[in-house]
């Protein structure tokens, strides 16, 4: 190998990659990085430099996890073939899962991706409630195919979400909208989603459903007031609709107290589209639905996929959940994660532009403002930190309307000693600003 | 392992998949097959017996390909990330495959699946063209996401369609539509183009593009009046539309003379959809294009797949373009399927249930018909044999408006005494009739 992180290689990198992939193709950094290889938590470069990875939530059970690329490869070596045929991975696999699910969410549609599972989901909820209208947030991100597309706000504009598709704001606690009572704010953001209701049904449309990220990552991972999700979803099913839970982000226990991040809303989904943990970078996603759901979509259409569900992409997902439970993932996410929040509720304190720390897990927000009285965001420190933290060897990134709320997910293999590197970094950076 | 084959035991398999993924989640044959493991062109049962695959093209270059395997795990114990950083991988495999196709044709974005493919192209034609309206035929399967959902014809009823469809009859020279003259078919199947897009630019939709399988397989895999691809492709320009090759089945060398499928109809398409055989069952899929399509859908809106183009499915789809070239298959594709080709011929002249015998490369279809003088289909007989050749080890199925012609696709290292075991088993299941 004669990589190397060289400015000259580099550039010739990008070069390439500039003329095959277009510049639609998205990277990391002011400076990008050549990664070649992974591993736990950890990341090099071409050069052999490590960098912590505070960002990616893919290689769930940390990068190249052995277990799961020996599940992975024993199978690839035995049998790779469609669910058309029968085969024990994807039975053994998918009752696992549906346990850990509440009873009613019982069956399971598998697929590659988190675009095809909220695909599979939007049909399904259309299918079933015979509504065509989809309600999400105004700063979403579900995926990138046409339909789940006009969904996800972050990138597409009002303008071209066609006629089915309403938008509330997240449930933000800390950037509260002009008018809302501080005292009520799980009834004024319900009442955001009554008006979508109210609206898709003006134009006869109905709601098929309400399709949310149970964390509400991309939003910027806001406190949700407490009652709030109940409320919508009850005001969504009296209107005909289901409740779409994404948990392409919170699932798979990166919460630290539950699997879902659903259960920390008191309410059962009827449909969960699940995504990018599922088997630590092996392409495999899903849908958990009620049991009356898949049955009335499986019988009034063909769904068939090719991958989907195929024995190679169960047996590392097996081992996913194999891994979570061995090295008890979950509860070091919840250990390791509350201290990571203590840590930046520290930092807040000695550093005035950090105007609100958010967390639940190992997943982190922290916003920066430029004044914390009035809250105005501090989008061009925002990526000034997140560059400077990958100089210093932490990749983290950012979300948020404003682009301003730094955001840090690490894989859950984790360590109160990654934690401290992490903080530690970050307080550099905020110091030398 | 406690796997075996018996009755009581696949019994087990049914009724938990029954409650798992319903009855919507379909099986091949009556007597479904709970396989175990895979190599070349085998498929082996629990109880060890052995299953000659002439159905499977997602193993293109064979189950479990030593070579694929092999790129496939080195890759997934090193790195598995996304292209949010930089990789040689993406790079190196995707000038290699783009050189394979005509120079207009050099830019690349990589996704999972055919259907996320086929999202792709779809959105960016939309995007390109200003034009909703999408031209497919009246049969076809292109995915399972809502919107190619909308043009597969082969499951969704026409009131399903929408307001931006419009289908055509697949160029058909063996059913010919009733008053099209034999003399000049391709002019007559090329009005019907012209009709979906005046039916279009009628009600204001005007035409994005015609997206078409260019060997028309679900349709099964019609002979193409010659010149009719390329005037259906000169009017959907002229309409300000683009033409979209979807080179899920007949990509990578199947049809033995050519890499891609559009290359035998004399015309270049604008946007390529890849996916299926590419990672030899590894999820990975392609869109190929025109320079100024992909910059203009890349400066229009983002698009990111997360597990599109990562470094282990970009491995396994250059082993898969290294097997080709150094086994020489797609030479065996050509010189096996004619061999093939000359045997269903040879048993056509036998039996006179073979209405119609069509193929190219290693793709065949068999048309069943009860009576040659009225092409009257024999979509029962073609049921009972797709079931018995699976009885006596072989593996193949059906296609066609139909459900009466035998589909045959076997893995591309398919050799001639596989053609005779195949040829020989289905004269015995034609002559037992």
């Amino acid at each position: 190998m004669n990589d190397t992180n060289e400015p000259g290689k580099v550039n010739e990198l990008l070069e390439r990659r500039q003329r095959l992939l277009g510049s639609g193709s998205p990277l990391f950094y002011d400076n990008p990085l050549h990664l070649v290889r992974g591993e736990g938590v950890w990341l090099y470069d071409a050069d052999g430099r490590r960098y912590l990875d505070a960002y990616n939530n893919v290689p769930h059970v940390g990068h190249c996890h052995p277990r799961v690329v020996d599940a992975l490869c024993q199978q690839a070596r035995t049998l790779n073939t469609h669910t058309r045929y029968l085969h024990r991975n994807i039975l053994d696999y998918g009752e696992r899962l549906t346990a850990t699910f509440d009873d009613s969410l019982s069956m399971l549609m598998l697929a590659c991706t988190g675009s095809e599972a909220n695909e599979i989901a939007i049909r399904m909820a259309r299918r079933c409630s015979g509504n065509m209208g989809i309600i999400a947030t105004n700063f979403a991100y579900h995926g990138n195919t046409t339909t789940v597309a006009t969904i996800s706000s972050v990138f597409t504009p009002a303008k071209e979400r066609g006629p089915y598709v309403r938008t509330i704001p997240a449930p933000d606690s800390y950037r509260v909208p002009a008018g809302f009572p501080a005292g009520d704010l799980a009834a004024a953001y319900a009442k955001t989603v009554q008006a979508a209701i109210d609206s898709l049904e003006a134009d006869g449309v109905g709601v098929a459903a309400m399709l949310v990220d149970t964390i509400y990552s991309s939003e910027g991972l806001p406190d949700v007031p407490a009652g709030y999700v109940a409320d919508a979803v009850r005001r969504v099913r009296a209107a005909g609709g289901f409740f779409i839970a994404d948990e392409v982000q919170p699932g798979f226990g990166r919460m630290g107290d539950h699997m879902w991040g659903y259960q920390h809303h008191g309410v059962v989904p009827d449909i969960v589209t699940l995504g990018k943990p599922m088997g630590n970078g092996h392409p495999i996603s899903g849908v958990v639905a009620r049991r009356e759901l898949v049955t009335e979509f499986g019988e009034s259409t063909m769904y068939f996929n090719t991958f989907g569900g195929n024995p190679v992409s169960c047996a590392a997902a097996a081992a996913v959940l194999d891994v979570l439970e061995d090295e008890q993932l979950v509860e070091n996410a919840r250990v390791v994660g509350d201290y990571v929040l203590a840590g930046l509720r520290s930092l807040q304190k000695r550093h005035d532009i950090i105007g609100d720390v958010r967390g639940r897990g190992l997943f982190f927000a922290t916003e920066l403002v430029t004044d914390r009285a009035t809250q105005a965001p501090a989008t061009a420190v925002a990526k000034r930190i997140v560059n400077a933290m990958r100089d210093k060897g932490v990749l983290i990134s950012k979300i948020g309307v404003h682009d301003n709320v730094l955001k840090m997910r690490p894989p859950m293999p984790f360590s109160r000693e990654h934690a401290e590197l992490l903080l530690g970094t970050l307080d550099e950076c905020l110091t030398e600003l």
